[in-house]
């Protein structure tokens, strides 16, 4: 289904090629500054055209609030935003009307459904994520109110990898077009981008989120632990290939010894002295910095010929046409907060029932 | 909350050292044959005490079906099953009554209900898996009627790791204690469990899963994708770190003209040449072999002391007491395959009404 | 919340004076063939100002599909629907900015989300089923696909009642403008509602609907029974006060010897002589005709000066201004099919995986 | 589905001749003093054998805690209870093993699910309502925190009706066995319930339930709406046909002039001088007393033989044995609070979120 969250709940609407994509927020709390400003600055950090690395793609994405918003505040009542659909070149994507592009959704798409709306992508365009970030940015609205902050970067492009985050200075975050905070390995992030651009190729990456000033007692034990959520959340991202928090995977090769975080008292306030539990212990948050990885696989349409089936089954050919990204991550960092923000949104609310 | 899955549902309760721990299957379809021995033999690859290398604790978790099933068959009313505690030293736990154990909920449970079962760590013990594994073995039964296969096995213990599963023989994995099958690797395994074991420590482990003869057409666009999914459900286990399908982190270091899956046909079937996918493409299964990595961290409980604080912010001292695992990894092989057969039985029939 | 539907689920979205209303519709499966002028034609039987005895408001209530509608097919994605506010005259609301109109919502939407968008009712209006019915008419091509047809009428205004609806030509209901099938009896109806519309007052009714060809087997057991979804469903409808099915409240009065349906067989098929069970047995369709009734309060808007109270706690007196219906059921009749519609639609849907 | 409520949520299981039958509470905030002798309480009130006017069969309905509760405190888990089934005689049903009841849930049973466990009704047995008593008694202590009383009585057997509400004193239902709290009337009632057993007959009747002191705000706008939940939990009640509030069905006849609730002040609180809208306005409590009635049918099972057909579409005959209630009503009290108490919890701990 096309829904997402429990109490502060989104449903996503929209084609890549259709008359609009959209969202509607329910749930969120009344009396909420709705700043449009703030959302349209978001929807500009996702969209195509802004760097050289990106796609080409022009698209405005300037949204309506079409309810839930009195006064400049929200009311209570669901709240839908409308992206309008421009610049689409569905001509573009006539080549892939009876052929399948490898790694692309088109035949499990066409195998679900009995048909698809092949222009663009249709529904498993990356388009939709434009409508997450809408909703994401009244979700980050939402946590401020309480302090809380998000902030996603861009960790690794292929082989290129930064330091830990805690050794990077996250304000320079949006300094460079890769949105990596560290300006000597953005450079290289940036060259091997163009690199595999130039080879008509495309190379995946890792995006690092850290949300930070938590309360305590986010998450629900047992199945909707918090990390188990935002593993969800992240993994329902179009080309999201893992997630990992805390220390991870890496974390499998510690002892026991090594790895346990040892509290201590600072400021009246329980803390931890390491955070291998990325800020997160028995699904429920624990004050400490929340941080996880994700990765993301090199983009599926790449400007090369590529054999493939056509929906006959007869052998075919395809090439990438349009205009697309060579890599994804650096627009992805937008929508890994946006993500995150829904998630920390719906479990603040919920949090509000777990005791007398 | 308690709840997990949209049509096959289940609902786990129950502490530690409470009188039962259980569950309830909600959505079954009526007259499947619910095979009791087959039920137990699950149960029995969870328990505890079944070799050196896991605790010593003796469970039998034998199980009884209170509800919906008459004369060997469900009637699509709801599965009740209850599994008594047993052998419950809950005196082994007085020392962490006022005490928060490093890396345990004990502190977040504490923060956000206000207090806590503290015996055996009440809800959020690993005891909770058994109820996963009795309902995921009613979905392996829901699943095999369809010929969907789900196999787990350890492929790494810290730095111990197999080759990649498709040179493996995943027949052998009950061969050895340590759920490898690969009988070389395992015993280097067991080897080092267990002289992490003797230096009172614990160690960590990736658990890898593989689905076979799924259908095309499992899983929802969106949020509710496959492998999103199939992330949430490993990552609410107790312990899980991270989770990757596919090529997983590892792919991002590849070109898309690598990575991408070419289509052919076979016997009149869409296949790929590769399998970077996953088995999972758009959210939706494919027809390949789904196969994802889980991470577990080393076991927070350790045989030495540790510095922490208790529930009045002084300085304290816990050390493990009682009988606990080196290292979660060969347990966690059953709880990984229910919880993945709970999702797929969940996908399955959610299925059912994407076209008319 | 705003969403309703389990597998067939809508979110409505809009206030009476916002730029728009909404809904999307999510699980509907693909491949049926989406006809615009059907849908169109039952927002205009719900639309204002279509004869002398409803509210003279203009509202074209023309509608868009924003998504999920793919070459006259719906693709299984989410059908967004947007109808666009016109003819606003947001000042005959200014009057109620600050006081609270007696038997509407101002009040308790005040005091649940501390402001409330009073311009028209805001999202309390009853403009708000016009989404459900260009949902509902989705949902009735649905069920029209396996045959099942919905039809309701008005079979009381004030004292002025219809027989039971067996003795009554269902396919005249839209031979009057008060869609009652029965000639005399509509008659009489708008003379009452007329007079009633004259005297600066309003009137109640009840909307009574029946649903032919419903398969056996709709409906959930314990909470989701079908005539409690039903029930539901018909309560959530603006000025609704009561539902019964079969017998209802009359039943209370029968023996059990007389309320029993006695079982026989026709053509193979297993019949019941009577219908007091409505054509529900134990919360699933058995097979006969499905029949409720739905009471509706008269308009809590009306032409006269009525004491109340404002924001402050001040004593005030509001008068209705603007253009209202002096009695609702004639136009509630659409709407009543609606969410019958979705409601079946929805259970059509889950019926598919009752058993194996 | 077998679970109800959102937030506060209860999941049924169990069949009437099956080993035991419970519920799982999740959702109920820690720290509530969790008192068994209430809850054995709720259960007798709603136990078999009460009185003469119930069935005779014995059942104590003795309840176990297994968990969700220490140190006699809710944890903030789930609470799960068990009630073991006594006194079954399964062979009082064989009869009935191949043959449909009369207007009992048999026939729509077999046809849904293929086959059907008969013993006692199986999982339609009213039996499954000692669950959500059960389940009940926990959300009546959570509102009486609130200071919110739930009170239901017999306002009507067959023709035999109570005045209003108001005019009565609720603090003596319980004063004799029909639950009626007008004394003169109760004593007819329970003298028509005594002739029409006599008959080997059964007969319906009416619950009415007043719900004092609820705070302002709860109900959700739109689906959600207050007296549409409580509606659906009533209606998912065994043998109900007809939900009202307010002025319910009688108020269709009444003018907008006569109907509409005058607001007023009293004491600093916005009050309404009459309360035809049974204490909810658009869908929400608005702070007067909220009350309803629930029409139950006559019993299904009569003590007199009566035609049917068998699961081959032969004609048969079947007599009601065992032992039943000649009137569900004196009995259904317990219940309909119940269900109540559990729709009011769930919509307290909802308007948490629904302003800033």
């Amino acid at each position: 289904m096309n829904s997402y969250g429990t109490l502060f709940r989104i449903t996503t609407f929209g084609e890549s090629h259709g008359p609009a994509i959209g969202v509607v927020v329910d749930g969120c709390p009344a009396g909420l500054e709705i700043n449009e400003a703030f959302i349209q600055q978001e929807l500009s950090r996702r969209r195509p055209g802004q760097s050289k690395i990106t796609t080409q793609r022009k698209e405005e994405d300037s949204f309506k609030i079409l309810s839930g918003v009195f006064e400049g505040k929200s009311t209570g009542t669901p709240i839908a935003l409308l992206i309008e659909n421009q610049d689409q070149r569905s001509k573009d994507y006539s080549h892939v009307e009876n052929v399948f592009r490898p790694s692309h959704a088109d035949y499990t798409y066409e195998a679900k459904y009995g048909f698809r709306d092949h222009r663009g992508g249709g529904r498993s365009s990356a388009r939709e994520t434009a409508a997450r970030v809408a909703a994401g940015a009244i979700a980050k609205l939402l946590l401020q109110e309480q302090g809380i902050n998000i902030q996603a970067f861009v960790s690794r492009v292929g082989d290129i990898v930064t330091p830990h985050y805690t050794s990077l200075d996250l304000s320079k975050t949006e300094d460079n077009i890769v949105r990596c905070p560290d300006g000597e390995v953005a450079q290289k992030m940036i060259s091997l981008i163009d690199a595999v651009r130039l080879e008509r190729d495309t190379i995946g990456g890792v995006v690092t989120c850290v949300i930070k000033n938590s309360p305590v007692g986010l998450g629900e034990p047992v199945f909707d632990k918090l990390h188990a959520e935002l593993g969800k959340a992240m993994l329902s991202i179009n080309a999201v290939k893992g997630f990992e928090y805390g220390s991870g995977f890496e974390g499998v090769t510690l002892r026991g010894s090594q790895h346990n975080d040892i509290f201590y008292t600072e400021d009246g306030k329980v803390r931890t002295k390491t955070n291998f539990s990325g800020g997160v212990q028995g699904g429920i948050s624990n004050g400490e910095e929340i941080y996880f990885n994700v990765a993301f696989k090199p983009v599926a349409t790449i400007m090369q010929d590529q054999d493939t089936v056509d929906k006959d089954n007869n052998p075919a050919v395809v090439s990438g046409k349009g205009r697309h990204d060579p890599c994804v991550v650096p627009r992805a960092v937008p929508i890994v907060e946006a993500m995150a923000a829904l998630v920390m949104a719906d479990f603040l609310l919920r949090a509000k029932s777990s005791k007398l």
